[in-house]
């Protein structure tokens, strides 16, 4: 610790403008039992980051905060507690979504839960650890449940993005077929490139009838929906009676509009996916194991592009890239 | 067999337009095996029926076709079959739901499978009889699907209709308490002095929250809803975390629009409820012991109010007025 004073991105408000986000000077937090100091190395910016600082994620953290759910880092100070002293010293990728704290991982340092830190392997470098709990996990756990559910095939939304390519390459991984929906054609492009078979446009004319009789040929009974909107329902309507689709998230910003027949005669049904609480479910030993599974497949399969690096000043014109064009590659946010 | 010609309503078209109905003359059917002909006694107009005019049920049959979901009546002929056979000469309780056949209740003669018929008892009157298929027989899976559910507490949307009152009694049968959602004020008083305690009427101010409030309070885990649209989210939100809407209807013709954050922050699902796919999965045993089951209650719990009589020349008038006020008694065609 050679300093006590930290720049910390900070939201004063939940409107998702960015005058309500600045760059501050803040006291250097002190970890308590059970927590840890990190010396933030990178922090991505992900979907779910746009929806906090817009004021549509699951929780409010108290304001003014520091955004920013993962990143990576080195832990610099450790309170009581035998995992936190375990961690001290150690590289972590690690999460700061505790509802009641204001840290956040857009700052130098942060103060997390001993918990909510996982130790990486040699082999992982800092910025792929900095990606690899909130998109890895989620596209693990979607193929874990398409899995032990028997489902012959996968359709998904946003399939260009970081988490829809994990998915196809972790389908490729079980032999589950993805049929991957993306809304422009150089999407389609690439999401070839990248080796997956079964990609359709959703703005391609013939796209629902298409779509439906590749769900119906394969058999997609599972569905994960990350855009939300008008396009659920599309998704459900082709998808073969019986079938579930999970969503996970909302591009669109728009409600979920699906059709009635699909769920009263087709016996289809939804529900959603939160990474906080699928992991909530599980013990710590099953999130270590999980987390070692993961970083054996982060320089593979669960590799994240990083379309660009930037220091928290440029944080405004950061999220404004990101939202312009979320499909090549990944913004971090290096301190 | 008195006479081999009979009138019938048919349908040209499925575009819900009164010009695509008209009373015709037809050759009485002949049963065929497993088959009985009934002299029909009375038909209902149900939301189902309306439904399959517009097509938009779950399936369609082959046009020209005789609408009509449900009704009674006395079984003139049998075909082959221990149970046909069984069946000669009595009144029953019976369904026309087959796709691909074109009979339906809307006719004075009508030939269906001999499964799709319950037996009246000697208490049941020829109209009781011909409105406990659909929406008794729903009301009554849909509670014992909260009560095995071990749900604390229902709501309901369209609580003024047939179907809802009987949910409001059934749920007092079994003590689970119904959180009655109607569009009206006087659906308000109708349903407080049928017996109802917990009615909200969903054009006022403040709804929203006292909803949630009372969804949370009374805990009410799981909803039904026969109304979609903007109606289906608005339920869902007001409900606790973890809870479940199940959509058997779609009064308002529109898609359900759900907010994203009750499925993916709240672990909130949707899901659909189809009498014919429920009855399915009951053996034909399971099916008449819960026939007698509802006929004891049909005096009571699952009476249904007749608003109108109105014979098969009248069909066009009586869907509109129907369609004009659904909540004040069902309309039965009397051939």
């Amino acid at each position: 610790m050679a300093t006590s004073i930290m720049r910390a991105v900070q939201i004063r408000a939940y409107d998702g403008k960015p005058e309500s986000l600045s760059l501050v000077e803040l006291a250097v937090p002190r970890p308590g039992p059970g927590q840890v100091l990190v010396r933030v190395s990178a922090s991505p910016i992900n979907p779910s980051d746009q929806m906090f600082l817009r004021g549509l994620y699951g929780f409010k953290k108290p304001l003014p905060a520091v955004p920013g759910f993962e990143g990576s880092g080195t832990v610099e100070e450790a309170g009581s507690g035998f995992m936190a002293r375990f961690l001290k010293g150690r590289r972590v990728a690690c999460a700061a979504v505790d509802p009641r704290s204001p840290q956040g991982m857009w700052a130098e340092y942060v103060v997390t839960s001993a918990q909510s830190c996982m130790p990486l392997s040699d082999h992982v470098t800092m910025e792929q650890g900095a990606m690899m709990l909130v998109n890895p996990l989620t596209a693990w756990a979607l193929v874990d449940i398409a899995r032990r559910g028997r489902h012959r095939a996968i359709v998904q939304t946003a399939a260009a993005s970081a988490l829809g390519k994990m998915v196809v390459k972790l389908g490729q991984k079980c032999s589950i077929p993805v049929i991957n929906v993306v809304r422009r054609a150089e999407q389609v492009e690439a999401l070839r490139a990248f080796g997956a078979e079964h990609v359709l446009n959703s703005s391609d004319d013939g796209f629902d009838s298409n779509l439906r009789k590749l769900c119906q040929d394969l058999s997609s009974t599972i569905g994960f929906d990350a855009v939300s909107g008008e396009m659920s329902g599309r998704v459900l309507r082709a998808q073969p009676d019986g079938s579930e689709l999970i969503v996970y998230g909302a591009l669109s910003l728009e409600a979920n509009q699906i059709d009635p027949a699909s769920l009263i005669f087709e016996g289809k049904r939804v529900n959603g996916f939160w990474l906080s609480e699928w992991l909530r479910h599980r013990s710590v030993l099953a999130q270590l194991k999980l987390g070692r599974q993961v970083q054996s497949l982060l320089a593979d399969d669960l590799k994240t592009e990083v379309h660009t690096r930037l220091p928290l000043e440029k944080v405004a014109s950061a999220l404004e890239e990101y939202a312009a064009n979320m499909t090549s590659g990944k913004i971090l946010l290096v301190p």
